[in-house]
């Protein structure tokens, strides 16, 4: 099997597993309990957030847990606006967000909201010269993501970091769920942010946990109210042996990541390369200022599922650019916001490759490709 | 160990850590991935939720996954009051829910909607006659749980239920995480219930994951927006390993339930007899009308967290009422609202059964209980 769908969902690591299952059936006491079965969960609880923190470089005080990349970002766009709503009502969102994100904002609308879609360029990146335009007295808040989900671009964080440098009224979201362990932390985790989301299956973890980073001092309504867990920013009996099990899995990705990082570029480009000897390839995606791990194309005519498909048949696994949408059988939102007809979009699939993933698998990939372009040539 | 601390959380079953891994490690494709990953992911989620679904006599269209009890309940109550506020700004919840659901109340207070807590009698049971006082035309949700946490009263659902039968226009939400497997599902989950909550960590199931019960054709805002899963009404990467462990859980517990609860009843009885004894002994839960698993006490003269520890000595697990509110230190919520002064209410400890408990606990239990009673004697 040949698994290039990494941005979709990884497998958990086995030590992760094992750190999992060891938590949950050893330290499953509720951490709010008094007795020592509580403390020993609290224990494990804030060692894990210590942990990720140290790993961000940031204060154990600033990371808090969520059940995951969506949460994260309902939480921070919600929230923020709950909580801002007296100082002004208008939101930016680049006009590539994931759903998370987007809908949100698309959501705060319906409550009164305003909400500006920053637009990107031709290539996928946020135009910031457009984005200050944007700007305005009562925006309180601006989200752009670090690594786009469906064509991998890297947006452009730390220019929007130092155009809001004297804004300190504007809160600064990042939705970095695609960006851990596969770009430096500190190109999109600067000084500026405010905010950040992140997601434990998109990096090794189990599903259903991810974190938060939420600067010092900075205020949010919370999404979830309850019995004051997370220091009363996220209520709910806390899912420690899945945090623990994301805390190790940050650390292990994060070890691999420097050598992770040249491995990943080595593939992607010996991909990118050979796809682009095609007459009938398009790449969606480039090197510079891109993911080393995402490439997303499509071959002119072929539908992105009949792609998916064809690869299919051979256990290699890639996916149509975003899986949210795969299903709705939309065209990927972000092709379309850089000016790409939906004809095209529509031949859009992504290659997301992992540190696990090695040059044999792109090789046997490249031959596939071959194969399913020769045989595509009569549909075309 | 004696582990009598089950309402606050629960040891996850070995086969539903088994289910859990073997998803985790062997299932693990998105969703909404178009490959067979993907579809060997779907089927097992979709299998997970018929299994509830006939577990609680419901259709599988009804039953949605979320990340725990707090979730579920901040979900029913805010999505609600966005979704109806057209038609009325005022709920309705007793005063005596758990804070996932008062404090998702007192949120909406912040953000115009009007919110009467119901009151209870010195027992702890929703006065019915009250709440149909309270009842306005532009009430738009009823919330009341169907067994309190902090002492174990089992709330006039079915009375409630009548109540409301011929008052469409109201929504009816029951919060039955401490329900589940311990008393009767049709005496919460009648017909005239519109949403109900529950909590995966509750019935040995794993920590983050949870499920409401929406019945068909019940209209929410979703809490999580995003890339459309469950519906669209609840977005995220689906945690299907968690999902189906919650599914074998829920099998697990309602098997034993039968059994089970004659069990609990037993073992609850005779701590009530032999705690009723003892002169300076309250006891604050009663038998008829209240789960067989929680029993609520306090020595007079004695603060719950004194009796917590003692009993931790010698290895037994208790709490002070609620695990939510036990760190913060303040008096059980529950208990005010009855009506018991605060000086008696800090007393309180909550025994919390399980069915894998036996007679030589609750045996162990008394013995260390007159020791520890006859040793406050001094400081009382
Ligand atoms: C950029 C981005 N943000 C948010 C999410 C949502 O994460 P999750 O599936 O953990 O809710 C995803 C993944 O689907 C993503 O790629
Ligand atoms: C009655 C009740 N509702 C809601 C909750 C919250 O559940 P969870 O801890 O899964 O968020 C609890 C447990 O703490 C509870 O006892």
């Amino acid at each position: 099997m040949i698994y290039f769908d990494n941005s979709a969902t990884t497998l958990p690591y086995p030590e992760v597993i094992k750190t999992y299952e060891e938590v949950a059936t050893k330290i499953f006491g509720n951490p709010s309990s008094l007795h020592q079965l509580g403390s020993q969960s609290s224990r494990i609880l804030q060692a894990s957030r210590q942990q990720i923190a140290e790993l961000l470089g940031k204060r154990t005080d600033e990371v808090f847990f969520t059940s995951g990349g969506t949460e994260g970002d309902n939480w921070v766009i919600k929230g923020l606006a709950f909580e801002k709503q007296r100082y002004g009502k208008h939101i930016i969102v680049s006009d590539i967000e994931h759903p998370a994100v987007k809908e949100s904002a698309k959501w705060l609308q319906t409550q009164g909201f305003e909400v500006d879609f920053a637009p990107v360029d031709k290539k996928g990146f946020v135009k910031v010269d457009v984005l200050e335009e944007l700007l305005r007295p009562d925006t309180i808040l601006v989200s752009i993501m670090a690594v786009n989900n469906e064509i991998g671009s890297v947006q452009p964080i730390k220019a929007i970091s130092k155009l809001l440098a004297d804004k300190a009224s504007i809160s600064f979201h990042v939705d970095a769920v695609q960006a851990i362990g596969k770009i430096a932390t500190d190109a999109y985790l600067t000084d500026r942010v405010d905010f950040a989301t992140f997601s434990g299956h998109k990096f090794h973890s189990v599903r259903g946990v991810g974190f938060i980073y939420k600067k010092i001092g900075k205020k949010i309504s919370p999404l979830l109210n309850g019995g004051g867990q997370e220091l009363g920013f996220r209520s709910t009996t806390e899912n420690v042996a899945g945090i623990a099990a994301t805390a190790k899995a940050l650390r292990i990705v994060l070890d691999k990541a420097k050598i992770g990082q040249k491995k990943l570029s080595a593939m992607k480009k010996v991909l990118f390369d050979s796809l682009s000897h095609y007459d009938d390839a398009i790449l969606f995606s480039e090197l510079a200022h891109f993911a080393p791990n995402i490439l997303t194309f499509g071959i002119k005519g072929v539908r992105g599922e009949v792609l998916v498909h064809a690869f299919e048949e051979h256990d290699i696994y890639i996916s149509t650019t975003s899986s949210c949408s795969s299903k709705a059988g939309k065209p990927a939102g972000t092709l379309i916001s850089m000016g790409i007809p939906s004809r095209l979009a529509q031949t859009a699939v992504r290659i997301s490759l992992d540190e696990d993933n090695d040059m044999s698998q792109v090789e046997q990939f490249l031959t596939i490709f071959k194969q399913i372009y020769e045989k595509t040539k009569k549909v075309r």
